[in-house]
C-alpha cells in the first residue's frame, strides 16, 4: 500500500534554514528527502520560497518592517512564531522552539558564510544546548556537531577531522587519529586540533573529560 | 615629479591572500591599491595568478604534490618560502614570516568561507599574535581585528559592531553602543556581544581588562 500522505515521525531531525549563505541544492535536497519539519528564520523565507520548499514554521523577530503574513498566505498552513527577544539569536530561538515541542534533533543549514559574526556565533552557541537537543550544522564544506564525553564513529582512512574547543576542553584522548591526543587540553585561539585525520579505515574514538568540544568534518 | 617606480614603505600593511573563499574583486582592488607586499598561501596561487595579481611571496607546506617552482617562473622575482611545520597553519606561518621581517601590520583576505574549521581557526588564532603584528581579516561581509585594552573609533549611528570573545574576556565596558556593557564578562559559546551597534554618530569606546576580544564590523 502506498500513500501520498506523509506520516512524520518527530524523532526524525527537523531542518532549520537559517539566514547565512545558501548551500548547494544537492545538500538541501538530501536533507529534505525525509520530509523533516522545516523551520525558516526570518527574512530567509524569501530565498527559501524561491526554491519551492514547503515551510512549516517561520520564526524570527521580524524587525526592519518584515511582514511574515505576506508569506503565510503562500504557504498555508505555515505557522508563524514571533520571537522578539533581543538577547538571543533567531537560531537560538529556533532551538528553544524545538525543545519546547519535544523534537530531539535538528539539522541546520545556511548558518555559515556571509557575516563572520553570525558564523562564529552560530557555530559556537550550539554548546548551550548540550543534553537538550542534538544539533548538526551543515554547509557545502562542513559538518559540525558537539562531541559527547565519549564519541566513536567509523571513518575511512584520511577523513579530515578537526577538533575545535569552544573555550577550553580538557582530558582529550583519541584513538585512530593521525595526530593523536593523550589526555591533552585544547584552547580556542591558542591550541586547537584543526586538520587532523583518520589514521586508518576504522573506528575513531575521541573522549574528553571537561569543556565543550566541536567535531568538524570538513573537505575542500 | 612623478615616477612609475614604486617605493614601498614597509610600515604599510602587507597583504596575505589565504586559501578560503575568494572575496570580491572590488575589495581586493582596494587593498592592492597601495602596492602592499603580497603573500599568497600555498595552492591559492593558482586562483591568484588567474586574477593577474603580482605576488611577492609564495608560502606554504607545498604538500599533495604541489610544485611552487612552476609558478615562480611566471612571477619572477617571486620568493618561495617553504614552511613544512605541521603544528601551524599556513596563515600562522605567514604571520611568523612578517614578524621575522619586521613588517608591523597585515590585511588578510580569503581566510574565511569554505571549510568551517579553517574559518574558525583563522579568525580566532590571530589572538596569539597580539603585540607582535597588527592583523585585520577582511571578507565581503566582515572586517575583524583584535581589540587593544582601550579602543576608540568614530562610527556612524547604527554601524553593526559585534564583540566576540576568544575564550573569556572580562572587565568589558563600552560607551556609545546600543546595548552597553558595564564591567561585564563575555564567554564564547555562552555569552557573546554579537549584533550590537553604534548608538549615535560618534566615538565608540570599548575597554577590557583581561582575555582576548575580537571586534567584527559586519554587514549583510
Amino acid at each position: 500500500m502506498s500513500s501520498h500522505h506523509i506520516v512524520r515521525d518527530d524523532q526524525e531531525p527537523a531542518l532549520i534554514i537559517a539566514n547565512g549563505a545558501a548551500c548547494s541544492k544537492e545538500l538541501l535536497g538530501q536533507l529534505l528527502e525525509w520530509s523533516p519539519i522545516v523551520i525558516v528564520l526570518d527574512s530567509a523565507i524569501e530565498r527559501v520560497l524561491e526554491l519551492g520548499i514547503k515551510v512549516d514554521v517561520l520564526l524570527g523577530d521580524f524587525d526592519n518592517g518584515f511582514d511574515p503574513h505576506l508569506y503565510a498566505a503562500q504557504q498555508y498552513p505555515m505557522k508563524i512564531v514571533h520571537t522578539p527577544d533581543q538577547d538571543k539569536t533567531d537560531l537560538e530561538k529556533a532551538f528553544d522552539y524545538l525543545i519546547t515541542n519535544a523534537i530531539p534533533a535538528v539539522n541546520v543549514v545556511w548558518a555559515t558564510g556571509k557575516r563572520a559574526d553570525h558564523t562564529i556565533t552560530n557555530l559556537t552557541n550550539i554548546v548551550r544546548f548540550r543534553n537538550l537537543l542534538k544539533i548538526v550544522i551543515l554547509d557545502d564544506h562542513s559538518k559540525i556537531f558537539q562531541l559527547p564525553p565519549t564519541f566513536r564513529k567509523w571513518y575511512p582512512k584520511g577523513s579530515p577531522i578537526s577538533l575545535i574547543p569552544v573555550g577550553v576542553a580538557s582530558g582529550i584522548t583519541t584513538a585512530n587519529l593521525k595526530y593523536p591526543l593523550d589526555n591533552e587540553t585544547l584552547t580556542i585561539g591558542y591550541r586547537t586540533g584543526s586538520s587532523n585525520e583518520a589514521l586508518e579505515d576504522g573506528i575513531v574514538t575521541i573522549t574528553h573529560t571537561s569543556g565543550d568540544l566541536l567535531l568538524m568534518e570538513c573537505f575542500d
